[in-house]
């Protein structure tokens, strides 16, 4: 339990069910066996193999019961899944074994997948991008006229709306959802290049097939030009970022005890106090993808037609950049809904 | 002279001239400049004061002698500019003074120049990808159809045409300036907001005319919402990453002896050895932007009305940013340009 | 399972089991608890309460029942789990509550435990930097002499005696043995600072005791004063960019066919092939801790008396960064200890 | 004028004129000349060339007066200044031009410059911080018994003694004053491998004699061992993030006035504004300096016997760290020298 994510109790400050749901294993893993069911179909469609020799295989595919094992025996003597994977899948089709990741690589099966565990996040982004959009209007609505002392360089400046503030977190969240639908036909595009990239023997209908039934764009080999990948990293990141705009001044304000927020955290020394940890945590997810974006950017130093190194930095880090955009938005838009008061503290009635 | 770029020597290999004049501080000057006159006419042209005194503050903001002894003076003692500018703006108008930068705020100053420079930095960009599109189009018409060895993961993998590898290395371009057009709206942006950002006494048609004046859109106030800068920063690195993936791969094609360039490096010791320091130079660029990337990141955490903090941070990063990304475009290009063969040396005829 | 370093099947890369068990949370929770006891029994030997009730309630925290859901809700509630344990504690302890964390904070508690958790990998570093040395050592014994091609700027330069690399590789492992020897005092130290780390009404003996009995020296407070940490983190960087460095010079020297190492990794399209994945992911490793190192340096600037964004980025980090290090230096002890021809594949007998 | 260092008016904030003379380009070619000479006289001493021929060959190279646009246009075409430097020693040297760089290599020279450069930028950092350490000590002197409100996670907790800031900020600086103490025979160390860095026909008594007349320890080859430097470089990034801390705080305490400085920042729009940017600048640098530091740890991966990419990233980002980590220093101690009160602004008398 290395990540923060997955930890059994800091889990409970970090942890995002829907989008480690959308980055777990045993999803990446359907949809690395989706890739294969397609191919196997696609194989038959375009008269490579016998459609109902296809078929069969598609239909073992679907049916593999996942053995954790042997992809993890595969992948430390491999270096990835597939070639243990595909080794099972052929042994497991029998005599349609023909009909089983002919043609295709292994980087195909994995960044196909990757390309709809992204198509999955944005869409959770997409909704909480729209959440928090509606809370901060909302806020706005009920605080938004409160007189709250404006500060630029921290210090005192003059007084402000406090929906100076609000619509002034809100005002980046349209943008991020122009950017995120943007960029999704430059995310959600199948992965085919064969062994080499370059699609030889690969005909135009296999890739259309292929991305047709994986609910994807059927474009350009896409291997060793990671733009896509890093663009969407990097929306990921501004959207942490723009939470942590928002925890940081939350934070402020509760340190001024200009706002008052539903729960908050007690502390094991001085039981009196109300820790702003949601706030808090807003500032550390931005802080935390502001770095690991780094690593997605040095990534696109991919080597000629694939990149072990490279690539396997990208594992290590997409699906933290991933959760931590989602918590984000999540915790952002709970504090504030969670919002009591703004201004000062209300007095007994 | 602790920039490469600005070094007097490593200038040589670091420095674009064009891209260092639009981060140039004359540049900057005179963009602050432009937006004061702006200022000081729209408040003439929305009946704030007398158009004639605006014209007249106008151009004497225009005809400003570049004092930067003063602006040092002044940064020194304020952290910016702009205060110590101001002062002598006024005390040049004379009784012009009342139509200088009234209502104004020093970040509305410097944003505005900043998104200038922003503009003529991504013509440039322009303007570059598509010199380093055409010029892998023209390498990939000559010497695309010669056989190469493809090579995954470090090892030699099965042959390709080397238009594989043109046709790979041009195809993030086009959607380079495709993300570069669809930001411009959001980054071309005069920032008007006043003392705390909330444009109190500044009517729309303020903002219409320094906008106008200025070439730029009048959208809202983003002086702590800074997802334009963010997006504009990592299509800078993504840029640079583009093409110190070609670098590293010419680099190893050198390596290899599988590609000749015109001109190549010269060694102190070994005069025999030609060395591909453009191609390394593209991975250097490469990384040095997947690195400053992170910062522009962090300074999304930007509190309340004005961060000193995080702004200044902006200030050390984006220039160099800026000009790595449009140098990286020009020495692709011009590496691509002088490739004299591809797959095997030319033997005497 | 969003890290690398716990996923089913990717762990079969990336996963060092060793490492893995000192940054559990099961060890992370008996170094809580220990933390705990000796708080308690540290407050029988001061005289603060009776001996016996001291030691009373130091049994009842030895034995308390992992009960993870509990540290779950309450991290979740307070942003840490210290403040539920601690009532799940006293609750435990019945009449000895009184000698139940009385005077510590949270922060005392969970960075001593992490600094239990470094010194244990600081002692598997130190391990595994000897056992890379003593591998390098054989390898030049066995291998040295060989004549290989020495390569500058990725060309053939001059030949080199193979030992040249791998003496060069080993120079910096007892360089890092020294930092390491070195940073140990600065490292393993309790925390311990009460609520606002003033160590008000916590007497020195109180400190030492408490040092003692975790095996940790008692210096000065250390909770916003993060430089020891970040030191550790800076030396699990150099340590695995050391490992990177000998990782990508076996790839280049794989792709060159002049080092043959026994394993090697299989690809699903190219069955001849022979992957140096572990070269590869000596690159990977160096490359994310580079990046992950940034965020603890980032964390140096820790607010006040405790700042609840910065201390939960160490959290989101330090982990992986440990793992990392510890997983580089294996990974590369074996590759080397797979070193089977240098120079040239040896041809049939 | 990319870099905030040198820019006409921004360098009134962040200039360091002390640090910036110790990386400036003049010192840096006046220390390749010091390497090339003493190679020079080595040469003699050690009886490789006629002892007067050397001294003849260094008498010139002492004397060679800089042109800058012939490094700058040998920078151009071999990626560094060092062949076309040699070339015109050699002509300078005439018949002594035997005696002239024979045996070394471009990164000999260029690295030992280095070396050079980080020991005076050691010093220079040995000395603040020792004054810093002095400022807070008298600071504490001053203000340490004034009760101020000590907070946790941005809220207010329990009252402290300023001295507890004072004391816990300064606690770091003798440590790092040790590190620094600690690292200086890893750093401050002669760099002489020849063409492909195995020293061959360079004897030990060249080496030894070469490090002596620089000032430097003759120690083992680092061309592609690179972690005394990055180790330097995280203490820089430590420094200033230890500053950084202490700027964090004094603006947080400015914004409650709980602290006053003399002189500070003023407002273009808000006259009656005192802005705390020298404590704003302290977290701009220790964010700078945490960012760039990646880029060293990355450039650990340094392939073969000379990467030019890699090294090329150092030139980008050690001068800046060096400089930013100096003028952190000389913030931090200047702005608590300037601490004119603590705890409530005196009212009149």
């Amino acid at each position: 339990m290395i990540s923060v994510f997955d930890h059994p109790w800091l889990g409970g400050l970090f942890a995002d069910e829907e989008a480690q749901a959308i980055w777990s294993p045993e999803r990446q893993l359907s949809q690395m066996l989706a890739f294969e069911a397609a191919w196997s179909r696609a194989l038959g469609a375009t008269g490579r193999v016998d459609p109902d020799t296809a078929e069969r295989a598609a239909r073992v595919i679907e049916g593999w019961p996942a053995d954790m094992n042997l992809l993890r025996g595969g992948t430390a003597n491999d270096g990835l899944p597939v070639p243990a994977l595909v080794r099972a899948l052929k042994a497991a089709a029998g005599d349609a074994a023909e009909a089983v990741h002919v043609g295709a690589t292994s980087q195909d099966v994995m960044d196909s997948a990757l390309a709809m565990t992204l198509q999955h996040t944005l869409d959770l982004l997409d909704t909480r991008l729209n959440r928090l959009e509606s809370a901060l209007a909302r806020a706005d609505a009920r605080f938004g006229q409160t007189r709250i002392m404006g500060r630029t360089r921290m210090q005192d400046a003059l007084p402000i709306d406090a929906g100076t503030r609000f619509v002034g977190w809100a005002s980046a969240l349209p943008r991020h959802r122009a950017r995120l639908a943007a960029l999704r036909p430059r995310v959600q595009v199948v992965q085919i290049g064969g062994p080499v990239g370059d699609r030889r023997d690969i005909p135009e209908a296999m890739v259309a097939h292929v991305a047709g039934a994986l609910g994807l764009s059927a474009g350009p080999c896409w291997h060793t030009t990671r733009d896509g990948l890093v663009e969407c990293a990097g929306l990921m990141s501004m959207i942490a970022g723009s939470c942590g705009k928002i925890g940081q001044d939350i934070a402020l304000m509760a340190q001024m005890q200009e706002i008052g927020i539903a729960g908050g955290g007690g502390s094991s020394a001085m039981p009196h106090k109300q820790n702003p940890i949601r706030a808090e945590l807003l500032v550390t997810l931005a802080r935390y993808t502001a770095t690991q974006l780094s690593a997605i950017h040095h990534a696109q130093v991919h080597e000629q037609e694939r990149s072990g190194a490279a690539w396997a930095l990208e594992w290590m880090i997409l699906p933290g950049l991933g959760v931590a955009a989602a918590r984000s938005l999540d915790v952002a838009a709970a504090v504030i809904e969670d919002i009591e008061w703004v201004g000062g503290m209300p007095g007994p009635q």
